[in-house]
Order: C-alpha cells, then structure tokens, then sequence
C-alpha cells in the first residue's frame, strides 16, 4: 500500500476501505507516513467528507492506537457526556458527581480551553490543589472509591488523536465533521462506556456557528457511536449567549456550587438535568424523562450532589473552602434603550482572553480570577445606563481595553424578537424532537 | 500572516492575493513554512482550483524563489518550446538545432523521464559523453556559438519549483491545471523567452488521458504566459500512440538522426514542423505558417539541421559516430485479423520500464539500448501473424516477461475506425482551430 495512493483515492472522492484507513493512521503513529502526507490526506477528507464506514474506520483505528480503560469487573454501568464546547459551560462540573450518586461510574476525560471556549480541567485547576493528572490506577480508584472523576486523558488514551489534533490545528483541517466525529468517538469508546449523551452546541458562543452544521455533527456522532456499540445520545443546545450567568473559570466554579446547591441559574440547572436524565432513563435509572429529571433536581436540593463534587474534588487534591476568590468587579452599562436581540459569544470570548482568562496559544499560563457575569439576557428590556454585565479584571486599565470589544458584542434593537430554544433533542431517527 | 488562514481561505475557495501566496512561497522556500502545511495547501488548491490572478501570482513568486537566465544584450530573440510529454515524443532534439538556423537562441532547460513518458536529457545522455548538467556561462557560451542547448536546469532556476514538485509528487497534488500551469511557466519565464510554443498532448500516452483537461491546460498556459509578457502559442497533439515509430532512448536518438535528416516518419517530422512554424512566424522569420513550413523543411533536407545538431552535441561533449546501438530484436505479432481500433500507451510505457528503460522510482539507472519500433499505426488493416512491433530487449527472457502486456495494448477491432488529427492549434482566444 502506498500512501499518495491512498490520498490520491480520497481526493478523487473514493471510499478508503477498513485497512486502508488503518494502514494510515498506524503508519502515522508509527512515523512511516510524514505529517506532510497525513496533512494533504486531511485536507482531501475536509473537502471530500467521509462515508460512515471510513469514520468508523478511522474511529478504530484511532482507538487501537492506544489502549482503552479497563472494565473494572463491576456490573455498574459507565456512562459520560461529551459538550462540543461553549461559552459559560460548566455542566460537566456538576453531571459527574450528580451521575455517580446513581450508582453510576462518570470516568469523564476533558481537556483544555483553547479559542473562545474555555476547558474543563482549567475551570477544575482554579481550586487550590486540583489535580487534573490521575494515572490510570488512579483514575479507577476515583471511581471505585467516588464513582467520578474528571481529568486529562493518560498518554495511553488515544495517542493518534493528539498527533493527528496537532497536525490539524495548524493546517486548517479542524472543522470537519468526519476527522471531528473519530476525535470525540475515539476518545470516548476507548473510555469502556456503555452509554453516552452528547451536547452539541451551536451559536455564537460554540465551535459550530450554523444549526444545520451543529445537527449535521450531531447525528454523525450518534451514528458512530451505535456503530460501534455505545449508546449515544444528542441534545442540540443553543449557545447564543453564554450558559449560566458567569463565564471564567473560577466564576464558573462558584456558579457550578450553586447549582449542585440548587441555586443556580435556571438555564445551566435545566441543560444539566437534561443532560443526566437522558442518561438515567438510558440505563434504567429511571423510566421516564420527567420522572428522571425529578430525581435529579432532588440530588441537587438535598445537598448529595454538592457533598458528592467535594469528595471528588478531595480525591483529586482540592481544597476548596467555599466560593472562589475572583478578581476586582466593573461595571458595563447599556449605551441604549431597547432589547438585547443579539449577543455575541466570540467577541466576549476574545475579551476574556485578553483578560488573562483564555489562551491565545496552547500552553500558556491563565488567570482563573478574571471574567464575566452577565447580568441580562438575550430579549430582555433594558434602559440606557443599566447593567449590563459585570467584568472581573485584575485593574481598571485591563477593563477600559476590553470595554469597546465587549460593548459590541450586544446588538440592542427597538423591538422585542422570538428567542431560541435553550435546547432541543435529537431522537433515534437523528431528527429533532 | 498565519499559513494556517491562508491555507483555510483557499479550502474555503477564496482568491488568495499575490502578497498572500508570495508569503506562503517564500516561507516555503525559506523554511519558515513547512512541508505538512504546503502539502495541505497544495490539497486545497488541487480540489478548489485557483484565479488566473493567482496562478499569475504563483508563477511569479516562484520565480522569484532563484534567478532568470540573463539575456545577453544581443537583439536575437529566444524562443522555446515545451511539451507535457509523450511516448516518442523527441520533437526537442530537432527543434532546438532546427529553431538556431533562423537566428533565435533556443535555450532548452530539459527534464527526465518519470512515469511512462520519457524525458529529453535521458535521450540525449544515451549519446556517449553528452553532458546536460552546463553551467549558466557554458550555456551562454552555447547559446552565442551554436544558438541551442539542451540542458538540465541550474540550481539557481525556479528553486520553489524543484521543492514543491518533490512534495506534491508524494502528496497527490501533481494533476493540478494551476500548479501545473505555474510549473511549467515559472520555468519557462525564467529562461527570459521572447516567444513560446506549448505543446499540450492528451491521450492514453500522455499526462492528460482526456482532450477536454488538456484543453483546459493549454489555455491556461497560453493566459499565464499572455499575462506575464510572454507571447505563447499552443498546439494540441494526440497521444493516442507513439510518436513517430520509435520509443526508447537510443532508439529515439537515432529517429531523430533520420528526421534531421529529412528521412523521419511523416508524424514526427510534420508536429516538429508545426511547432517551430508557429515560433517563426511569431518572431517574424515567416509571414505565414504555410512559408515557414516550407522553410524548415529544406533546413531538414538540405542537412542543415543535422549539421547544427551535430555542433550542440559536440558543445556538450557527446560523441555521435551515426547511429546508437540498440539491444537485441524481438517480433510481436498480431494475434488476429481486423482494424487495430486502439494503442494504450500507458501499457507501452510500462513494458519499456519492465524492460530497463524508464525509471520506476526517481534517480534509477536506465538502459538506453531497449525500446519498442512500431510497425503499425492506429486505422491500420493486419492479418493475423503481421509484425505489430519490433521489441529491443536484452534477452529473450525480457520479452517473453513484457509479451502479454504489449499485446494487451493493442485493441483489434473487425471495423476501421475514424482516426483523430495529429495535432491542432489554439488560437489567440483559446479556441481550437
């Protein structure tokens, strides 16, 4: 077999059989197959797409570059949630624990913001001690001891997605639904599920800007989970504006504590819930939805889910006292009257990383005590001179740089306009339901 | 400037501006850009396809990646002609001596065969002691004394093109019309060429297999070198079989020994004819193409054109005593009676590399000596057990190894067949006529 072959065939618009997709990828792994090979056969799968078979393919082939986590000998099912991403998403802080306190194990593994969207592990590392780093014996005393953990993967986890990610993000070959369907799936099959719920989010604040992308990807994640033997669920949510109120990775922490107390904003609670009820009644839990989601927001009142979270976060080091400690709070005031119709989530993005609470390239050290609070809503009625956000900034200076840039992520209209669905589900036929 | 958006603008199917492409190619060629981001590049470009002001923008700055040849402050006019190569095609080594007898310089930067096709220095190398590896100065001094050379290229000429060919040769992005385009006109424009002639070939023995890409390519070369003040003519001639009746290198050779001397097959000698027709009446040496004809002709009868060829390879070291010998004769013989309706040259092609005179991989040794003398042309009427072909092999043993394949190339059919033309031109609005 030979690689330009095999690029060849797929610029010509063919489909790579089983072998030939691994030939490839173990080829790369193995540093017989260039990057400069690897990146042309990219671009042709960008512009040409894949068959379901060749994501599959691909999937495997990916797994099997690796080994995946053990089964743990238990009948416990292992269930996980994977988020595409977006502004203020901090559900997997609260569904691992929630998840475990139905004698379930949550062996969830996040990565790192990098772009507008922050990362798990960094909102995680904002609490003294937290570590994000479990060796695999580790990670499986985490769940038999808690029956959750959140961390990073182990370099045994896929280690061709992190070579083939690298090679992507720096040959314009990321935004592809094939190449992003195998990354996710690889990582999550090789984590032994049984089931798995998605949420992929799409809007101003996501990765995927369209809707139609969003459920394009969507069911191309369901599909391969099914495929290959993992339960797979989607919710479609909107990510027009940020989730919940805070956005930075210590706010986000302290939000997430009120919402495992119950108290959180309605929106972030409800996604959340969604989210876990989709798997409770996937395994049994439940029977029903409603009737999941009533033993959900249950766990989140009586104080288990909150109480679960701090034994997770001992396990993995942490030490947290209470809320965060963040940085120093001004003030952003509506230059009109009228109602929010628009609020862009790349552009409060791209101001919290100027703050210091986002990476403009991998690897570099963040502020967890900068961000925002977003003190309105898409369609809400505002007078010029009220509140619209509060910024957290380590000085005046930083806010008077981020000022204009966050002013012009609202559009404030004359007339009031029809709001998006926080979210919506995708049904077994992949249609929105 | 990021490769990395410059790269997603062209996935994306913008219009990339000079400056753009100049950065991508300097970087390239500087080190700053590396292999894995050009080939990904090279991808995008293929599978999206580039503007006329692109493609002008590309040939330009690969250019300028080395030095154009100097002009030696003579009034004489330099001219060149460049095919896209064939089986048999060895139009160059007549041209070149015939084109100097009008008074233009005729500085030929020649290439190698690889793939089916062969490559001019490899013919001419089977003369002993011919070097095609002169020196700037050694071809001025040619190109002063004789009026032609036939050369490889100097290091300093087009060194993008040599890297990025290397590349996309193992990266399935050498079909591209655009980067094809710059390629060959990079090249060319860097010989500092008053007129140019292309020949473009299509058919089962040529690059392009189809008459409409090849099309295609021609008036993408004429627009090129139109834009960049090149005044470029192209003829577009069947490959459908060999040109003239020999194919392989010494016996190539020796072929054009016979068409020098007004004694070649009537193909060859009449395309020949035809290309350096056109170059001058586009120097103003003729008026018409009809009086041209008619003046290159007597150069070929009269021994003119054997006498300056004998002079270029005298300059270039070679020592020709009459005609190359040639490996041992095999026949090959019609397995049926009718029409022979097709000639897969790809088939041809191969055989000859079977049998040690092509390279399978880059930098091989080849054998001069072996080759095929066709005794049939397309159309032609043959009875079961006529000679279809004379095989030069070096044993009995290789032609028995090539016998099935070489039959295979020929398609006998029980009706003739109408018969395409052997070449036609382009005019200036791209149009055959």
């Amino acid at each position: 077999m030979l690689a330009s072959v095999l690029i060849a065939k797929k610029r010509d618009g063919g489909e790579l059989a089983p072998e030939e997709i691994q030939f490839l990828i173990k080829g790369y792994v193995e540093e017989s197959i260039p990057d400069y090979q690897m990146s042309a056969w990219a671009m042709a799968v960008y512009l040409r797409g894949m068959t379901p078979l060749e994501i599959e393919s691909l999937t495997d082939s990916m797994i099997h570059s690796g080994a995946c986590m053990p089964k743990l000998g238990s009948s416990i099912q292992r269930v996980d949630k994977h988020s595409t991403g977006g502004l203020g998403d901090k559900t997997s802080l609260i569904l691992a624990p929630l998840l475990a306190l139905f004698d379930l194990h949550v062996p969830m593994i996040s990565g790192r913001g990098l772009g507008i969207t922050g990362g798990t592990l960094d909102k995680l590392e904002a609490i003294p001690g937290f570590r994000t780093n479990l060796s695999q014996s580790e990670i499986n005393g985490a769940l038999n001891k808690i029956g959750c953990v959140i961390t990073g993967a182990t370099t045994d986890l896929v280690p061709a997605d992190r070579k083939l990610y690298a090679l992507r993000d720096v040959t314009a070959t990321v935004p592809s639904i094939p190449l992003i369907t195998a990354s996710i799936m690889s990582k999550k099959i090789a984590e032994s599920l049984d089931s798995l719920v998605l949420d992929v989010k799409w809007g101003t604040g996501a990765f995927m800007q369209r809707k139609d992308s969003a459920i394009e990807l969507a069911r191309s994640l369901i599909r391969i989970g099914e495929r290959m033997g993992v339960r797979t669920h989607a919710i479609l949510s909107d990510m027009n504006q940020p989730l919940g109120r805070m956005v930075g990775n210590s706010l986000e922490v302290n939000e997430s504590i009120a919402i495992l107390q119950g108290a959180g904003p309605n929106d972030a609670t409800a996604l959340t819930i969604e989210l876990a009820a989709v798997l409770l009644v996937d395994t049994g839990k439940a029977k029903q939805l409603d009737e999941a989601r009533g033993m959900l927001k249950q766990k989140l009142d009586d104080g288990s889910a909150w109480e679960r979270f701090l034994e997770m976060v001992r396990f993995q080091g942490g030490e947290l006292l209470g809320e965060l400690p963040v940085a120093s709070r001004f003030h952003l005031r509506a230059p009109s009257t009228g109602f929010i119709d628009k609020i862009d989530g790349q552009l409060l993005g791209q101001a919290i990383i100027q703050l210091g609470g986002g990476r403009k390239i991998a690897g570099e050290r963040i502020d967890p005590s900068v961000g925002l609070e977003m003190n309105v809503r898409a369609g809400d009625q505002v007078k010029e001179g009220d509140l619209l956000l509060n910024v957290y900034a380590q000085t005046e200076s930083d806010f008077m740089q981020v000022q204009a840039l966050l002013l012009s992520s609202f559009e404030i209209g004359s007339h009031p306009k029809e709001l998006n669905r926080l979210f919506e589900s995708l049904n077994d036929h992949g249609q929105l339901s």
